[in-house]
């Protein structure tokens, strides 16, 4: 069993990282070296620093890697702002992480036969919201492009999970002034997603 | 009446202009600039070249043309390939033209008390189709993005509207091995979307 996670650094994906530690060989990949570092030395997994708005890093990365048996996509990114105020670098971020890097991700993977990838998805009433437009229309993108995948790839034996997660308490919420009431802990999430990847159903609502 | 038509050179662009025609002040942006320069002429609109893709420049024409009564996003682009050989370039054209470039023109337009916006959408299943990962994506994030602008402005008295089209027959498909049968004429297309503008929903089907 080979797994690979994107975005282990984050709350989400640092979460699923500690439960899934294990079970196989397991690679993880994120932006911030340092934290990755220590998080795959206390797991025993191997870690790679990635940029996902670069196709070729994505790439270079997924074939070292090798055919995977199990993807999961927790990398995200968020901005809040007026649509009229939003600016280019924060647009281009959210872009990047929560469409284009899963996009690239599909595009260069070796999904193994019986491979399950997973993507953290959004439930469209929550994130159609003030303030979410750019966040809300890279989820909606990122659900689209797993629609197709899974008709394109249906004869290979691979399943395409999208997870719509309620507001979880993880530090991407920091910049917009703390969760709200009631958000999932990272960790409970992650045994969530967890139970779900292992179920049978392309979209899991938790 | 103020009016801009953006991608006023494309198939369905090209058509809503000359329907459009007389109606007040009428604008007309492409990329094409001899094309939309000799359509201009032939209407007697104003004509200004515009690279979608480039904030700074879909910022510099709204400044100049100024309040809007009537905003038509008709640019888009397609690309058709499966998923896993999807080009770079093509990837962000597709993107740049039906999300990027739409999400720049709500940033930067004035929208008079009373305006409508219109854009052109898709229907998801006849677009989430394999081959069309990158244009359903962004069709869906456009969608959304709609979605959320409506929240945002809902006190401020414009329109936001999003079309859903069948296929229609533009020089867009001509590198796709032509239009399917049935599609409809890009002036039977106009036709109904300028009916639709006119009326009150907020989603046209067509």
């Amino acid at each position: 069993m080979k797994t690979l996670i994107i975005g282990a650094t984050g709350g989400i994906g640092g979460a699923l990282a500690r439960l899934w530690a294990g079970q196989g060989e397991v690679w993880l990949t994120g932006r911030r070296l340092e934290a990755l570092s220590a998080l795959a030395g206390e797991l025993g997994a191997r870690a790679l620093p990635l940029d996902l708005g670069n196709e070729l890093e994505v790439a270079s990365l997924l074939e070292e890697v090798g055919p995977l048996d199990r993807l999961i996509y927790a990398a995200g990114a968020v901005v809040r702002t007026p649509l009229r105020s939003t600016p280019r670098d924060g647009l281009e971020e959210v872009l990047a992480a929560n469409f284009l890097g899963a996009f690239f991700a599909l595009k260069h993977a070796r999904l193994s036969p019986g491979a399950k990838a997973l993507f953290l998805g959004a439930y469209p009433a929550y994130v159609e919201v003030p303030g979410f437009a750019a966040y809300a229309a890279s989820k909606q993108a990122l659900e689209s492009l797993l629609n197709t995948a899974r008709k394109e790839w249906r004869r290979e034996g691979v399943q395409l999970i999208l997870v719509r997660l309620p507001a979880v308490d993880t530090p991407l919420w920091g910049p917009l002034g703390g969760a709200p009431r009631g958000a999932l802990s990272p960790e409970e999430a992650a045994r969530r997603i967890l139970a779900g990847l292992e179920g049978g159903g392309e979209v899991l609502e938790l």
